[in-house]
């Protein structure tokens, strides 16, 4: 999961989706996520094939008032198939997160919960979303992923209340190695954000990510 | 202003903002604003010319971190030209207001901060928006306008402190003449939602809605 | 459980808290709660001896900064047994509520957490808070109570997840018999506000009230 | 101005609250806040006398519904003569800021208003609140106090719009000369938190800052 935040928009954004998509097409196995700012939802999505363009964030509203929210149909008819929701910059009210990961349903889009402790995570896990994201918040920023014992931990906690959820470990993930490591220890997906956009080439660090995130899911 | 919230998105929104847009070039001393989901800015701004394209909301954020927020510079790369703030469906943090003001002058986006008390308008202008939007919160939704002494006391207020300041009055707008008498109270602008999107034809709704916003600013 | 919002404070709340402890004197085999505004906890603690003194809401944090937030250490310091948690009215973040819940354990206070659907409450299990209260939002304010399909479904989704939770249910309980019938339909616990609070006679209904659901519990 | 925000509670805050209390009858033409969790408020005013006890926040509601809100009247009951509002560890709407501010002046609470920037602080004065405390985001925690043109430039902007208002300055003050030098810049007011509690002898710190701040005063 290429997840760029609000560091990237516009072109530079969308040339780095072109690369995401190719090696998609190259990887037919590997689910490769793309988010976007919702104002670049569209653009994206018209202009590649392969990758699942997601949103940042979601509100579980209807058609009708709620300005200044997002509407789920919107970001669908703009062509995004999956949403990030309650990740820890935008942290929703319990209400929210309900709402959303039904309207996601509703809509046949794939929903992807931020979680920052076990607990939490088994409360989400409640809600049946697709994916948990599990990102320890002393972990965010610091450079260092989360170790083998945290993974476990997380995996039987959210797969003993519903074992068909996909759990992402994605805290401090920097290089390719990172990544291979990750999956290595039972994730079933990672992400990164500025491992990827400070990188000194970013179209390469993306690539070796995802190559990373191949041979780790062969192996 | 034509504001339809999340009740429209996708291609029924485009055919009203292009009819907005015919309007907008046939009245080119009127400023036509036309709102959006965030998803669909892109879209609108491509395909009219003379409406100015307004997103229902922006945070004061740089480029960065910021995940799931509206960062200015992704909206006006997608063609927005003016953005709301301080909606009262989605009401702001005193400080991120300011911070979404100053990011709107920064970029060369029209900033409309809504308030729904005279003392909150006070404050407001302080600011320095390029428009006050004042809906005082008891008028919302019950078909009611603001009347000739409120108009007169907002518009006093706010020009006592900035009379720079464009001031628009839309709560309760449901028809053409509503429209019309707002205007010619002293208001510089009014707008309109669900007295559009509910009526039985909304384009011709909108075009009547415009020729009478033009008719009383020549008055 | 008798919650009294922010309709009443100092003396007015204080005799009527006196009249719930005389009752739950009365009855010792029933939990009687009274919630206070915070700066009230201290001298209703010290004036009864029967009843569990109880917050509205509760913020997750350790002693330390939280200038503005709820310390769980100050409520148990006055005299809190109890906290609200995610009222409708103060909803709570997912991983406040998570760290409150905890926090309210750590400390021995009973933690009370409201979910407005079937969902929500399922979620919340998962948290092992003491109680949770259900309320629908479409009949908060309605006059109108859970009915038994309502009651049932909600207990046996949250009984699945842990049947130690003890389950409350309050929508629209404004009279004796409305107390009688939902504990009689199977809730462990109910509540009242503007039954008590706008009655003729509040002491009075607060009395029958709490005879009701005495009565319901015997049969 | 004595904030030990979530710090302290109970005993270990009387305490010091009391220490305050001598000072503030030794020093009349000084006035100290003293600040405190809700359900302290109650037992500092019972038993103190020159103090003005004020709370950490408030919100801007009438008696009624408001769930977990706090009530001016409750904490106005409760002996608190004083509230911030808007501190950057609990920033409100601009609403509730608007609204709050009022209900202080119905009530008679003097309103201590945090602004984190010049900006906000401008508009922050067109509300007429008592006291504007300036906290440029940037110096908070670090220890370092806001300079001379900081000083000059924010009491020269907030009295521009309104010269009755008191202006604090507060940000990274640590030691008794941190007090002197804030007053002397210019400052009405000043204000510490871990500062004191932190302090080795947090008694006798809290008695140097009030000295030095009368000195100042009286230079």
């Amino acid at each position: 999961m290429f997840n760029p935040k609000s560091f990237l928009y516009g072109d530079d954004l969308l040339k780095l989706a072109k690369v995401a998509d190719e090696q998609a097409k190259k990887y037919p196995d590997l689910s490769i996520f793309v988010t976007a700012p919702f104002s670049d939802l569209k653009a994206i999505a018209d202009e590649t094939e392969h990758v699942i363009v997601t949103a940042q964030h979601m509100d579980g509203i209807q058609p009708g008032r709620g300005m200044g929210h997002v509407l789920p149909e919107s970001i669908y008819n703009a062509g995004a198939r999956a949403t990030f929701l309650n990740h820890a910059e935008q942290p929703m009210k319990l209400s929210e997160v309900t709402a959303s990961v039904k309207r996601a349903k509703e809509l046949g889009i794939i929903s992807v919960v931020c979680a920052d402790s076990i607990d939490e995570a088994k409360a989400v896990a409640m809600l049946k979303p697709d994916i948990i994201l599990c990102e320890p918040t002393e972990l965010i920023g610091t450079g260092q992923t989360s170790d083998e014992s945290y993974v476990e931990a997380t995996n039987s906690a959210i797969h003993e209340v519903d074992e068909n959820i996909l759990i992402m470990q994605a805290a401090g993930i920097s290089t390719a190695e990172d990544v291979f490591k990750t999956i290595k220890l039972g994730a079933d997906g990672t992400g990164c954000t500025s491992g990827i956009t400070k990188a000194a080439n970013p179209e390469q660090m993306l690539i070796e990510m995802i190559e990373a995130a191949y041979k780790a899911s062969k192996q």
